[in-house]
């Protein structure tokens, strides 16, 4: 099994209460960079921030490199659009930063990156892959491709407190910069990307497409943002099994309402819960009172935890929090965790950002 | 334990008779590219061509990729210079590919690149770290930089017959160009690479002191181009331990002489012999004839694998080959290994190329 994430950046981000890292535009730009450092060395390494939220919630990617630290899996991190340089290694597929949705249009060559990833998708050997991504503004972006495709539209938020009436009004005002009304790229989904999408939109669903018409089976881990890549699949005529696998953090959204979404568009899905109501750890809690909820493909790779191994990514989890700078307790003060010092969200990386 | 491979590439590398792979200039341009995807993915994804020369004898990727698929380590690819696309995941240190030695300058940015790579080797989590590389041409950048040292110069190469001569002559031409006498960069070491050296020497040399310098153990695992490392870094003044990791194919050649070159350098020398002669396998034989013989971080790898588990690498690697077109008695015209059919030696990611 491989494990391909896709990290990129869009502007959309730093929209005013869409966000929370948009109080903190050097977050947006960073969490990225930052998550794919700690996937591939378990911490920050050039990045200079440490995507953790005040209240001591740490990005998702913390589950992932738990998980990681677990289970044996090859992971792959592609160069989505990211805004700031990373020590990881990265796939180049030449893929910019994305624009601001309320431009006329957000991701110029969407067509071309999803060609350029398809055609990487297609060249990998594996006979599984995983896809999973990171993109703070990302659940705007997918109810913006969501809308501009006719689908019913419900997103997750990395915040308890979803400001979903905010982003309607973004894709709303998006869709109106774009001369488009809802439902008028049902036949054209890289369309709606370029109008209204994000860069990691092409980049996964063209990895997702070569890999299909190659062989290979393709499972989406994530939430809501990975609903409107099956949808951009489905819309161009893809009609190979798909699954998908998220977390019961999103499951149980009932803004998200996932369990419609997969059956309309004939995804599988499969959704596990890393049982983090057990511990007192602070993390953990912050998760099950619904913060960052997914992303950076945490519910992805919680579904290949063998049976009975959940326990040692929970320990594991805790240890990766502590590099971070959080204790059981919360932030510690001393440690180098800058990043949650000054009030924002720096998790963005989570199942869209807020 | 994180193994990181820097791969990149010289114009040096086109030189009449100093790298066969000079006779098909697209196959030394591409070789490290295609190196590294065979080391992330177990066979070429997007390179065009598959590094194995016509006898049969693969790139000593092959045999990293299987020692990688029996001992557990992390793997990091550096971009030191690649001069074609890569489907492997690099980091991005903005390492430009390296000029002929015959020209003035042939890394006009050594300095910065040292300090780039500095940075990244001090920024890793890691308690050790493995350093191998994969550039053709190699060999006589080595000797080039050894000579611009007043170190004494023995350099191995990827063939049986080393054409030591001619590399000679190319190093004397080198330095004329650069105006330097033998032994003038003694306390300059970066300004031997400058003049006479390649892109991957001060990324290693970097990563190796900013690693050094953060209390991380290092290990160079190669030939003598690392012998060449090694020299520019005690020429830098580093004076941590240093331990140098090789094949016996290279320990074996009276041209390499690495016992006296670890000596003088004050470096502990590890040599792991692969047990390749106890097989029939053509790809085999030729490495104990002298072919290859060492790069792409193999000896460094060798050293990693258990007692009794090279019976297991052995195996492993004679599944690299069938995947790369090999099979026992050799190149199978069959397959896809096309780089194999005019001629030249595609290998030339070894220990430094002819």
């Amino acid at each position: 099994m491989r494990v391909i994430l896709a990290a990129g950046t869009t502007e959309t981000a730093l929209i005013d209460g869409i966000s929370a890292a948009g109080a903190a535009p050097e977050l947006m730009a960073q969490t990225p960079s930052a998550d794919v450092e700690i996937l591939e060395y378990g911490r920050p390494t050039v990045s200079p921030v440490t995507p953790v939220s005040p209240t001591g919630c740490p990005t998702p990617a913390a589950v992932t490199r738990a998980v990681r630290d677990v289970v044996d899996f090859d992971l792959t991190i592609v160069d989505a659009g990211l805004a700031r340089p990373t020590g990881s290694p990265t796939v180049d597929l030449e893929v910019p930063a994305g624009t601001d949705v309320r431009e006329p249009t957000a991701v110029a060559d969407a067509a071309a990156i999803f060609e350029r990833a398809r055609e990487f998708g297609a060249s990998l050997p594996d006979e599984a892959l995983l896809l999973g991504e990171t993109v703070p503004g990302g659940t705007t972006t997918a109810l913006g491709v969501l809308t501009a495709l006719g689908e019913p539209a419900g997103v997750s938020s990395s915040l308890p407190d979803n400001p979903l009436e905010r982003k309607e009004r973004v894709v709303e005002t998006a869709l109106e910069a774009s001369n488009l009304e809802p439902g008028a790229c049902g036949a054209e989904p890289l369309a709606a990307i370029r109008a209204v999408g994000d860069p990691v939109q092409p980049t996964i669903a063209g990895i997702a497409a070569g890999a299909l018409e190659s062989g290979t089976d393709v499972t989406l881990g994530g939430g809501t943002q990975m609903v409107a890549i099956a949808a951009v699949l489905r819309h161009a005529g893809v009609d190979e099994p798909l699954s998908l696998a998220t977390t019961s953090f999103v499951a149980d959204d009932p803004s998200a309402d996932l369990e419609a979404a997969c059956d309309r568009l004939d995804c599988e899905l499969t959704v596990t819960d890393p049982g983090f109501d057990g511990r007192e750890h602070v993390s953990m809690q912050r998760y099950c009172a619904g913060e960052a909820k997914e992303g950076v493909g945490m519910g992805g790779v919680l579904s290949l935890v063998p049976d009975g191994e959940m326990s040692a990514v929970r320990d594991r989890f805790e240890a990766v929090c502590a590099r971070l700078g959080i204790d059981e307790n919360g932030v510690d003060p001393e440690s180098g965790s800058d990043a949650a010092g000054d009030g924002t969200d720096a998790a963005a990386g989570a199942d869209g950002g807020p």
